[in-house]
């Protein structure tokens, strides 16, 4: 079977997620030595969650569960050498940081962007609901946060966000993170390297047909 | 800090959960060689579902979440070589099989009765909750399954079946399988490897101290 795509994985995930805050931190150390592209895209899973039924994350409906997921973050973290810190708050809103990252998907910092909203959040307890918060990453990034801000606040940015939340939802996600590859859907840090797998095993398919 | 218990990771699962099957079915291949004691310990997980407000499997209650389940657990057992069909019936009844496992929890035959049990259900799509599909296992493995089946339905065997599922319920098991190594609660079959990490670990503070 003939296929042109390049190897690709396509990260969806939420700002307010702890298993995304690992995949984002580390899938590049995996990817970039073996070539493989990978696109961040941040998308409002909440949304997903109560066309599903669901008031928020699975994990938050259950008090014993949420104790183990924060566990279990902390030791994955430990695992793979990332810094942690639970957050006070949980879930704060993402919105306003996924717009932003819809509204400059092209741009050269929407990779840092991300992670360091991701780090602002999951590392120094910070409310990435709050404007002032986002507003230091951009600077930060050397932009003009009220000009950016500004933009993804625009009808079309919120637009764009709806629709990539939109295109997971038609993908079957119904949790973060979600890495698609080619047809194939993993759901959750956990299968980071599956789909790297998968990545690799399309490639190889499409050199030796 | 002096421990003196040997290497030992506390198998929690449920007969009916499809990735209890992968743990038991792959357990003992990565800890033989490395000298760790493994034990199947069978828990009526339904029963602390309904503990925690759920009515059954939280991978039930939603049928995106059910139909990448199933996709998942193939695709997993797949990468671990193992066989796996997926079962007409989700799930099924899985209190007799714990019984008898719970009754004969010493005898030589345990460990071989529980793969069977869970291989008869994922492999061989075979209801478990049957009578005659225990039997069969039994008569397989050179006992009697009537004397063992009614030995199993004893008083005294129905309350080890409740004992080790509130021990389950205290250490804060919520899913299967789930991983006891010493204090630490691991869940899920993609803790395997870091239940066996931690378990050696241990053993090396242990022989260093």
């Amino acid at each position: 079977m003939q296929k042109s795509t390049p190897p690709r994985i396509d990260l969806y995930f939420d700002f307010s997620s702890p298993y995304s805050y690992l995949s984002v931190a580390r899938v590049h150390r995996i990817t970039q030595p073996l070539n493989i592209t990978v696109r961040l895209l941040p998308i409002a899973l909440g949304a997903i969650f109560q066309k599903l039924g669901w008031q928020s994350s699975p994990f938050l409906a259950q008090p014993r569960k949420l104790d183990y997921m924060w566990t279990d973050v902390a030791r994955q973290a430990r695992k793979y050498h990332l810094e942690f810190r639970q957050p006070t708050q949980f879930p704060v809103g993402s919105i306003q940081a996924a717009r932003i990252a819809n509204a400059y998907a092209d741009a050269s910092w929407h990779d840092s962007f991300c992670l360091q909203v991701l780090r602002a959040y999951f590392v120094h307890n910070q409310d990435i609901a709050q404007p002032e918060v986002i507003s230091r990453i951009l600077r930060g990034l050397d932009l003009n946060p009220e000009e950016t801000m500004a933009n993804a606040s625009a009808e079309e940015s919120k637009g764009l966000l709806r629709a990539l939340t939109a295109q997971a939802d038609a993908l079957n996600v119904f949790g973060a993170p979600s890495l698609v590859v080619g047809q194939e859907l993993f759901w959750g840090d956990d299968r980071l390297e599956d789909a790297v797998a998968c990545c690799l095993s399309n490639t190889h398919e499409r050199l030796t047909v």
